[in-house]
């Protein structure tokens, strides 16, 4: 499942490279390196580990993440927000992400509108995002989260 | 009223200025003239002006809207979802929006947290928004805008 995700995101971020001709194309080797990031989330996701998950979070009191309820900052706050909402496997469910569209800002800096689909027991719940990325020493991050959820 | 907001911006702006020290503070100038866009598109909206409100964001097939119904591609999209959205002006009411939170992410490119509220006969409307900034040929834009509304 994750393995098909990938290869979708992968295909994905070909369609992307050879699309588009403008300058804030992000190149194929950082496309790759973000979707990496958000299969390790899916993963650490789909395993039940909320704590992995957040690592692909910035750590910092930086991190913003803007729900329904408005924004939260700060990693610590983000991760217990996390905890709260999905507090049992049951409602983790198991999620798949889909990219819909990812620019490079500058070398260092991207953001990419995406969706996630939570296929749950006790009702699916799906939404979408606007992630704001930043490469900090080689690792590529998400400093800014805003999700609206539709179900 | 416009002019008390326009204050309040600014008051902001001095703390947002003197109260972070991380390299991803945003100049005071730069502060200024996005929250002049901010206050441009403020009076705008409560003329009724839909077409002028638009100049805030990137003419462009790559701005996007993310909004409850997930993302809107391109500027002339964007436009006709705020004129179906809002088609009298009662529906539009009287906008304010504050600011919670803006980051320089490099010289040219910032996002900004924060929150509107549509004052309205027909029943108030509020929400908030995460705002991708780009400063093109000296002005800066919005390249994306998502927005969750809380009522």
């Amino acid at each position: 499942m994750v393995n098909n995700n990938l290869l979708y995101l992968y295909f994905s971020i070909f369609i992307f490279s050879f699309n588009t001709h403008s300058q804030d194309t992000i190149s194929v080797n950082d496309s790759i390196d973000i979707m990496n990031v958000m299969t390790f989330q899916e993963k650490a996701w789909n395993n039940g580990d909320i704590n992995l998950f957040m690592e692909g979070y910035l750590k910092s009191d930086e991190l913003v993440f803007s729900g329904a309820s408005g924004p939260v900052y700060g990693w610590k706050a983000i991760k217990q927000r996390y905890f709260n909402s999905y507090p049992t496997l049951e409602s983790m469910g198991q999620l798949t992400f889909s990219v819909s569209k990812i620019k490079s800002l500058t070398p260092t800096t991207a953001y990419l509108i995406g969706e996630y689909y939570l296929k749950r027991v006790i009702g699916d719940s799906f939404g979408h995002f606007t992630l704001i990325w930043k490469n900090i020493e080689g690792k590529w991050l998400i400093i800014s989260d805003h999700t609206s959820s539709s179900k």
